[in-house]
């Protein structure tokens, strides 16, 4: 029983389907009809006018549009367990020409206004030193925890005061939503955000991700840098078709609900043992090598993540079943 | 009728049930049993050990075998209209860290070994000029030519003698063996060649294309290189799915073969308007602007090449009654 | 007797002195009071604001420039013969971080208007090729042409119209000012120019050339580029120095004229011989290798320049007498 | 007086007169007869064949050796005070093409091999995470400690064991030797270094730095990589004579010692304020911003350093009346 990662779960029935029904001639690249439907599908739900780009991963949503708005000589303000920091193979550093992550602490690898503040002010504004251009943040974080609206107003309001660009990595966009059930633009653009990474893999979707973009006077920039790394897929339909599966009839947000309900199963069956708080898709638990023993000889698959500590990830797809036993196993260590 | 771009063309149908099939959990990335698979076949194919690395474009097969072949400080031999230089928006910049391309000339977009070596000698040795690294060839070629396996010899041997790497675009290569008959070790490595941009968009994929490595030290490398142009998708078994799908049982070189036999027709239809010998699936023709719109007319979908000329271009799925219409059609102008 | 390169002459008695008298503590960097006055000199000179950058080479005045004016994935449309192209070991596309450089055609290493039209028309306008964001001269040209003023202004128009930066390499700006007599404005922004590579190393300098910034709004990003690219040196008063000395009492202009005198009386004596018009320093001349030997016997260095042709660089303290000798023994080839 | 930095110094009148001597006619770049001599003194300096290339600024130095040393997907580990890090404007990112620094703690701005050894065993071996390819050390460091061969040849292992490359910023290595008295050969090369930044400037130089290869395989990417940045100057004769000057007769290590003196005279004037030993130039004091205004009324001109600490940097030039009155009124405090 998979508990391993969202990564690895299947695509969705209906996108599978909107895969195959989109199989057929049509422009090459992002002029065909579906892709072209992609900015009024998001502006809808944005309640603005934006611009979307599917590309194939989250990394190339991510450090596309961290290459656009942070310039090479100049640095982004992360978590220092952030995404991009830890787990993109140094992409930030070559999307943006060798710019540079300044690595700030937070727990749940969450990071807010203060901890900003105070990067900032350790930085002298001179030549010799780095100055920052952009803020990222990771929602729901790496950990599973999930920033309120308020919560990123409020490194808005500092990114705005600073004149730093602000991005969101939203690879589980929909769990943080499904748990807020804030509306999508109140934790995005109204609260200061210039682009956000629309998580769909993780969420049941195939191969699409999308890279929103509130600050549309960055549209041409960011088509061109998408085809110069190699992220304009000939056949765009395949992945606009997905991503307009999920989004249409509120499936991603189902998707999103349906995998926090098995992280909370889980984190019911163990509160004892949880690292931090479960908000949304993933839990982390203190169990010790030998209890990982046990719980991987029943038949759970999940990562262990350093000594003494699990990670758990549930997916759209977890079987009611297999949550039910993982969380009875869970409770009976 | 689409004769514009093969770019545009559906999947096959085998490619697409590949897909729905590969739907199931796996490990995330390239773990999978699929992805597993792809040295093994590629291997088998080449009759010598390589590594396959699956794509979604083909920029990011040429790019990524590129960086990895030449380094910041050097340059790539190409011809002037080498996709790498016309249409991948300076991607090869961008992937090898500022690298220059040597352009040279050549008919029908071929470089020969002589050009090549009059390229290097006009390059004086010292640091003040930029010394070339690497060939970049492209076969067939953008425009629709193919390079026989003692062509690419040629080119190999001169590529040793000066301590060059060696890469070959084959975004259409399914289309140049199909011509030729030669076997894919010939025309490649044991031609010299350490880098192949296998094509399977154009040929009867969906969104799978393979950089096959023949040079296998570079082999970490590449991974790495993938994984930080954020390449390294999900659920690489999708994508692993099409290529297998097109390698067994030959469905490549069919798809390939069937393309090429439609632009034969056409080319036949029109003998005395032909810009270019037609080896491939490309077909360039003299047709003034008058004509051009006649054929529109007709319900003929094309791309305008310059003043006087226009691109055909057929794919694998290029039904025969629309190819004798457009054959009659070209006849009667 | 030395017509080799300028490069290699002596600096000029003030230069030294003005080296020997700035070393006296003052604070680092840009910061000393020789380094403040820059601005103001130059702004004068110019008759309008400018921002002026000491640095060391010609190259990185330059790239510097290039790396402010123009984003990693646009185009600098420049001369095939430009420094930038043949002579820099691809600086530019380090700087940038991989724009590209868009080669023009143009007697004397000399651009126009029409060919740089002509040369934005040949780009599609779409993600697919690389835009141009910059255009890039060299005055006096490397073929010891000159732009005058008009010239510059058609090519400035070209650029306003088409939203291109306009950058201009003046490694031999004073020998291009002293041949037309126009004044340091006219040649420069009032033509359009927004950054100029002011030289000083082949006309008395020692080590100090000289990126004037007439887009003054680049100038906190350009210092930065020359900090990360580590050309802010620490003792930055010694190339102050030498700039005032130069600068100060016109000597800059004074030298450059000496080095075109010298030129007119060697293209004088062989004015058949000429492969273009000598209109700075640089005197280019159709001999033979036989005959270029000949001279070498007489004790005349100087520069091959392909088959059948050698180049003659006049400096600023060439002697008179050398000049003669070497005139005559042209004469007498 | 003047003990806020060693960079704001005069250079030594030697190194003058070696300036003045070189301003003769030779070859440009660095094919004149004293650039040449720079492989030979060094050589003979480090015991062993070495290359040796001159460039204006440290950041230069440290910067093309790393780009030679680290490709741009991978890491170089330093210490997280290191001037790479702190104040070189993300040189680093901009060398390499955006490799990453991994900061690493360690008091006085030391690292030593089991930090080391830890931070590599936290990265993940695979595609995901940046793996390491350099290691990265300041001698003396940035607070003024000093690396003795045995603590070199420690991390020399480890680089060795863990298939690193091993540079040394020696802004202040004429400090550190002075200090040791160790021969240069047994803390670089035989304790495992494979390029060093050899600093002059700080110590007599007046704009003269040089990287020192003891890996001189890589030579030749090093030269390209210097003229590729713009740091190959025209008349580099100037740079070579102001190293000569230094090296032969060992001023470089007169100077450092008498810097390092003067810096013991002022900690052995109030110890109990030492933030760390002074093993070198530099002097860290427990001073409240109360007792440093104090101090400035006094004439003495220094650096803050945080809050409650100031930095005392001492030169070659130092006057000991100077140092005797800094002393005592550290003393009196």
């Amino acid at each position: 029983m998979r508990f391993f990662s969202d990564n690895a779960a299947v695509a969705h029935p209906k996108v599978m389907e909107a895969i195959a029904a989109s199989n057929h001639v049509d422009t090459a690249y992002d002029g065909d009809a579906l892709s072209k439907r992609l900015d009024g599908v998001f502006s809808n739900l944005f309640e603005t006018d934006v611009r979307a780009f599917w590309v194939t991963t989250g990394t190339a949503a991510n450090c596309i549009a961290l290459g656009a708005l942070c310039p090479p000589y100049r640095a982004i303000l992360c978590h220092k367990d952030a995404h991009i920091e830890v787990d993109e193979a140094g992409a930030p550093g070559f999307f943006t020409g060798g710019a540079k992550l300044v690595l700030l602490d937070g727990a749940g690898a969450k990071i807010d206004a203060e901890t900003v503040c105070a990067a900032c002010e350790r930085i002298r504004p001179d030549v010799h030193q780095v100055q920052p251009a952009a803020i990222s943040i990771t929602n729901a974080t790496e950990y599973g925890l999930v920033y309120r609206a308020d919560e990123v107003a409020a490194l808005g309001d500092v990114a705005k005061a600073k004149g730093l660009a602000f991005h969101m990595d939203g690879a589980r966009f929909a769990n943080a939503l499904a748990t807020t059930g804030e509306s999508a633009a109140d934790v995005t653009w109204r609260a200061g955000v210039d682009a956000l990474s629309f998580g769909f893999v993780k969420n049941g979707g195939l191969s699409a991700e999308c890279l929103v973009l509130f600050k549309t006077e960055l549209a041409d920039e960011v088509a061109v840098r998408r085809k110069r790394a190699g992220h304009l897929v000939s056949k765009g339909r395949m992945l606009a078709a997905q991503i307009l599966a999920l989004l249409e009839d509120g499936l991603w947000l189902e998707n999103g609900g349906a995998a926090n309900a098995a992280a909370q199963a889980l984190a019911r069956a163990a509160p004892q043992r949880l690292v931090y708080p479960v908000e949304a898709n993933e839990v982390f638990l203190n169990v010790s090598s030998e209890e990982a023993q046990r719980l991987r000889d029943q038949g759970f698959d999940f990562y262990d993540w350093g000594p003494g500590e699990i990670r758990l990830v549930t997916s759209w797809d977890q079987r009611g079943e297999d949550v039910e036993r993982f969380a009875a196993a869970l409770a009976a260590l």
